[in-house]
């Protein structure tokens, strides 16, 4: 089974760029999953938003720490499988932190998403969220996990105690791609995968306004930078439940495309 | 001009690679930095650990966050100009934050390290010192500035507010090599250079402990991890003061090094 | 001369009683200074808000951490010196930092406001900004201190920094009244002076809310708390610059106020 | 029932003042609460220093964010159900949560001490952690609960939470006493009991190294402060598992004793 994993989408940029990709490369994958929470202007996602990328091909969207930012996400997260939030917010938050679904080859997939607590707010224990869930998953079944959080010891460790376990632990949330890819007792492991959007921007918004905030101590309302997008992503082939080969991608939109 | 940047070396399986490193391509490079404030176990930098990074080619050595934690730092700094700590630190800190050596071509090199202040402590504006530095150094000169930081957003702030102004802003601290590397406006940027040492670990130190700690809220020493290291680094030409090409380098240490 | 400090004056409870205040004891005092950060509805001060205050007899209307929260703010700090913000932005930032005028008695007060960096954004350094600022002042002036930070550590090393120097040096911002008011080398300290507001709240907010966020992890827009609101305050006499007497003041403004 | 609860008890003269306070007062009490967790010097509790506590008329200690600084903690937290640490640790960690004990008049007194998230390590929920535990005795019990908390909004909340529930909440680890007690409900509140040891300190610490660290970003290790001290407390009147009165304490020992 062939599955991608597309980075942070951000803004109008990413968007496009994310469904021009999926409609020249979507057909060789069995299973898509998207990070959306940055697709409404860098603040969440909206119903229109996620229709469009279930449309363009995508099976699951994972968000993270910007999911009620907009405020479609409350009535979304109860509607539909296709849309989760991270696992480990309290019990009794609205909507799922995974999902099962099938892939192309019917195979049955299971998304989760945990967050980190490192330098974000205190949620429970993603360590402890994913122990519980694991053992109570179809030990069969391929999982995937979408490890959002900021500090590269945080993600790196919660790679190492799912080694093993799952088929791919990815990286999201600092919207800058990393290259220590790898596979550990058949789990791929990726720190981020990147943002896919705007690369020339402070990951996603304009540099003006946020050179100005860090420069001044001054507020400044960010805008979302504008111009040629790129698609960060993983491409994992999967067997077993484990991982078979894991590859970077990033894929400029063509020229014209902005 | 040739110029190696050695992301953050850990330990002395790190510093073990980066001397192998040298010793082969050493000779490829006309100057040599290394980020050298993991070095002692995790914890700064000794007079020994220097003395052999400066026998085995290293040019400056920078420092960051870890500047302190071994106590011949305070020595260090005032006895040689090879050493360098973040700029920002507040007037009157010990030693350099900056540094003007001679490359192998007779060129002249200004090594600068800056500490960003998101998720760490309160320092002197990196941005401002980073102003005032480069409107006194003679225009002619080659600039090469450490970013010692850890939100992706600050450093790419700081790479947009020194591109066309410097040779090259590379990221280190976050010990995950980035794969966002660029040239703009003739300066190069990457967002992280990466840790020199045992990748599989949590950026250094065991897992065993790190996870502990992240898992159970206890305290309990980390330990380096020890097994075969990589070298993460940079290799950059430079001409004119600018970038003319900037590669991302990771080179593993042979078998039976470690 | 009498000085009156009135601590955080939050939304429209705690104008409504620092208003009652001022007509019944504002005779009392010749100067009086009051932090507004939160007058418009906990996010900052609005010109009608700063009107009023300066119509009720306040001198000085300092701010903090919620300086930019209400547009106003910009204009106001540029048209009067009767409002200042934290001295140690970065030059160039809007208004003043601190500001010196005529008390009742026809001595002159200064006025200055620094904010900590301990858990709050990176600003310039306040010991330094305090420094400077003091050896440039008249030796002879009369100098309050508004202490805006969080951290006890932070303020307690500011107080002593200050002391011998300064008439006062008083904290704001966590809302919350502190019980170690003392005069060390005739300056008097206080660690926080308290808010003036509906003391039956989450410092200023409804319970309801806040509770919700910090037990949920979800978002809930906060709403300012209703009802009977105490003035929290310090009253000093001051002599030659420096402090006679610090004396807490709590007052409940009369019942059916609400 | 009289209980007195003793705030942050800091290093030798904390511990001196402590013990001289409950020579000439601790008959006047039928329980005796204290913090110890910065008694060994301002980190943690060693065998030692429980004993002499527990001699002296203490029934229970509460620990916080220093539980484990000191070694012994670990085996005296299994020892005795007299020394307890934050509930909200994960589950297994060493020791207790909660204790009951009988008071001198035959009661039952439960304390709890919870440790608040904000501004300090990502710990599991403080206020289901209550829910819970609250759930689970038995409703005629008397509960005193240890806030131990940096933020007062955090602590405010908390507070809110347990009024009604329990006999009382009162704060530590701020080491600055506040002004705020109050009965909600019929139970006590108190943002933060305040440092038992030398007021004249950066929160029990020299002031020299603090500021010397604040103003030059270096590290300088802490001293404990000499000197007179001043017991910070409260006296609480109970009944029915409900709080009559509360009244907060400061207490200097007599000249001579430092
Ligand atoms: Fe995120
Ligand atoms: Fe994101
Ligand atoms: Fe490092
Ligand atoms: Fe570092
Ligand atoms: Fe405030
Ligand atoms: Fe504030
Ligand atoms: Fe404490
Ligand atoms: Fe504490």
């Amino acid at each position: 089974m062939r599955v991608l994993y597309i980075g942070d989408i951000f803004s109008t940029p990413g968007l496009r760029a994310a469904k021009a990709f999926l409609k020249r490369f979507g057909e060789d994958y069995d299973f898509v999953i998207a990070n959306g929470e940055n697709v409404a202007g860098g603040f969440g996602i909206t119903r229109k938003h996620l229709h469009e990328l279930l449309e363009a091909g995508v099976d699951v969207v994972t968000l993270g720490n910007h999911t009620w930012d907009a405020k479609d996400a409350f009535e979304l997260l109860e509607e539909t499988p296709r849309l989760i939030r991270p696992l480990n917010y309290p019990p009794g938050a609205p909507g799922l932190g995974y999902t099962t679904l099938e892939a192309r080859t019917g195979e049955r997939v299971t998304v989760v998403q945990v967050m980190g607590r490192i330098f974000l707010p205190a949620l429970d224990c993603p360590f402890r969220a994913l122990d519980a869930l694991l053992t109570e998953l179809p030990e069969a079944s391929t999982v995937i996990v979408d490890l959002h959080a900021e500090a590269t010891s945080e993600k790196r460790a919660l790679g190492e105690f799912l080694a093993g376990r799952v088929a791919a632990a990815l990286g999201t949330h600092t919207h800058v791609q990393t290259a220590d890819e790898l596979i550990k007792r058949g789990t791929a492991y990726l720190t981020d995968v990147g943002m896919t959007g705007v690369q020339d921007s402070a990951i996603g918004m304009r540099f003006d306004e946020v050179i100005y905030r860090f420069v001044t101590g001054l507020p400044k309302r960010y805008k979302p930078a504008e111009g040629p997008a790129t698609v960060c992503a993983v491409a994992l082939e999967l067997a077993g439940g484990r991982a078979k080969s894991v590859a970077r991608i990033q894929w400029a939109e063509p020229d014209g495309a902005a």
